[in-house]
């Protein structure tokens, strides 16, 4: 597997670095950011937190606006941050050129309907193929949190609830908290994985949580001026469903705060800091 | 004076927020962003700290990648950031289309020369209107400090330098130091200011620093790996002037940083500590 470097910015005593590698899961080239902090050139292994983006976002979102690198060099903590969909002229993107599916709106979900599923694999890149890449060429830890933001809040939070035993921490900014039941899910789901509903639930925060064999740290962070609080997002849909199950989750009203990176860069410090406290216990 | 509020995000307590107003100075409408900390709401007006950006920047880059706000909450500061030019179709742009030029990079100077000198009076808006609408319109006192980055970093030198009384504390991030001796100025001021070289001294830092009247607080970060270091930015010929002149510039060479907002955020801190420092001193 080759890494091809395409920038590196030092930040914070650390660097800044992205990448791009052929997929084998997704079929294409792909773009990721990782950061390094100072303590990587100990030798030493580091824990990771994998964040997602959001719907239309890349790479570069988060690390040039969340203000996280700081807190990263504070904790030594590496951050990678992948693209949000399988990119480049083989892969298919929405047919009328929408932002909310296709390119750039993977939703980090397998999909199984044609002619999606040739490349918009997303879950498997996030959770096998890029830890094993990253674990491989840096010196990174099998030490894994994850995080994201809106879809990627999503994607977080199902990447964690799936795959018991992979992450030892997750927490999200204003995920979509139960797709099943929002327009931007449904438009998503049923493309990528038809219109059989019942294969959607295992792609639905707030429904793989009941059954959910692990116990994982879970922080969100909502804004209550978020415009898509009410029609997309829904936390009390995943708040409801944890509650019996018996998660720890602690769901944050913000008051005044909307969907943007001001609202993420206010309050990255507490999240690094809960990833921190789990992956750095040993 | 209308001014009308185009954007509004809550950022680490405070607001974030972007206008739209007629600019007397500039004959065109003009954007500008500003941070105000929670401090803001209490009636006391605050100092402000005004930020110039560089060559092909708005109002937007540093309020999204500077990492500020934190601080600015943090110590009771309004930050400010202008657009970089006049915009608009009646503002002629450069004519081959460069990015070096006319629209993005007005330099914070007064045009002489026609067509430029209609619009291109950026030093006039950012030292005289700007303020003047700032401290009418919000809870901001006449305590100024200015800082900004590479083309905008020359504009907060000569802004302080050629305004004795006006600013407290100033500071930049790989400024253009001495415009008349590199490409970026020479370009530059050969058409807003013509062909007359005699003219240009009054907007160089290098040159304005031996005959100003004021000693400010004046710090200086320059990433050793910036790629315009030794062609277009050359702080050593501040260095140079400042030292016989008596002004105690306090340059930091960083080793390995780029000319990117990872620089600026790995040490806005500091930045905003100076100028708070000076700014709050009463």
């Amino acid at each position: 597997m080759s890494l091809e470097n395409i920038a590196c910015n030092k930040s914070f005593g650390g660097w800044h670095k992205r990448y791009r590698h052929r997929s084998a899961t997704l079929g294409c080239d792909m773009v990721f950011a990782i950061y390094l902090p100072p303590q990587a050139e100990s030798g030493r292994k580091l824990p990771v937190l994998y964040w997602l983006s959001g719907l239309t976002c890349t790479d570069e979102n988060f690390m040039q606006k969340a203000g996280a690198q700081r807190l990263a060099a504070e904790l030594g903590l590496i951050i990678v941050a992948p693209d949000t969909s399988p990119r480049g002229a083989e892969v298919p993107g929405d047919p009328d050129g929408a932002w909310d599916f296709g390119h750039g709106a993977g939703f980090y979900l397998n999909a199984t309907e044609a002619p999606w599923s040739r490349h918009y694999r997303m879950h498997d890149y996030v959770v096998q193929e890029l830890p094993a890449l990253i674990e491989a060429n840096f010196p990174a830890s099998d030490a894994r949190g994850i995080s994201g933001h809106s879809m990627g809040g999503h994607g977080a939070l199902v990447a964690a609830l799936r795959t018991p035993g992979r992450y030892r921490s997750v927490s999200a900014f204003a995920p979509i908290c139960h797709p099943v039941q929002c327009p931007w899910g449904e438009k998503a789901f049923s493309r990528y994985l038809g219109e059989d509903r019942s294969k959607w639930a295992e792609w639905d925060a707030s429904l793989l949580i009941a059954n959910a064999p692990e116990r994982l740290p879970l922080l969100i962070d909502q804004g209550d001026r978020d415009s898509f609080l009410d029609t997309q997002l829904m936390p009390e849909s995943l708040r409801g469903a944890a509650a019996p199950a018996g998660h720890a989750l602690e769901l944050r009203m913000q008051a005044g705060y909307d969907h943007s990176y001001y609202f993420i860069a206010s309050f990255i410090e507490d999240h690094l800091r809960h990833h921190a406290q789990a992956l750095k216990a040993d």
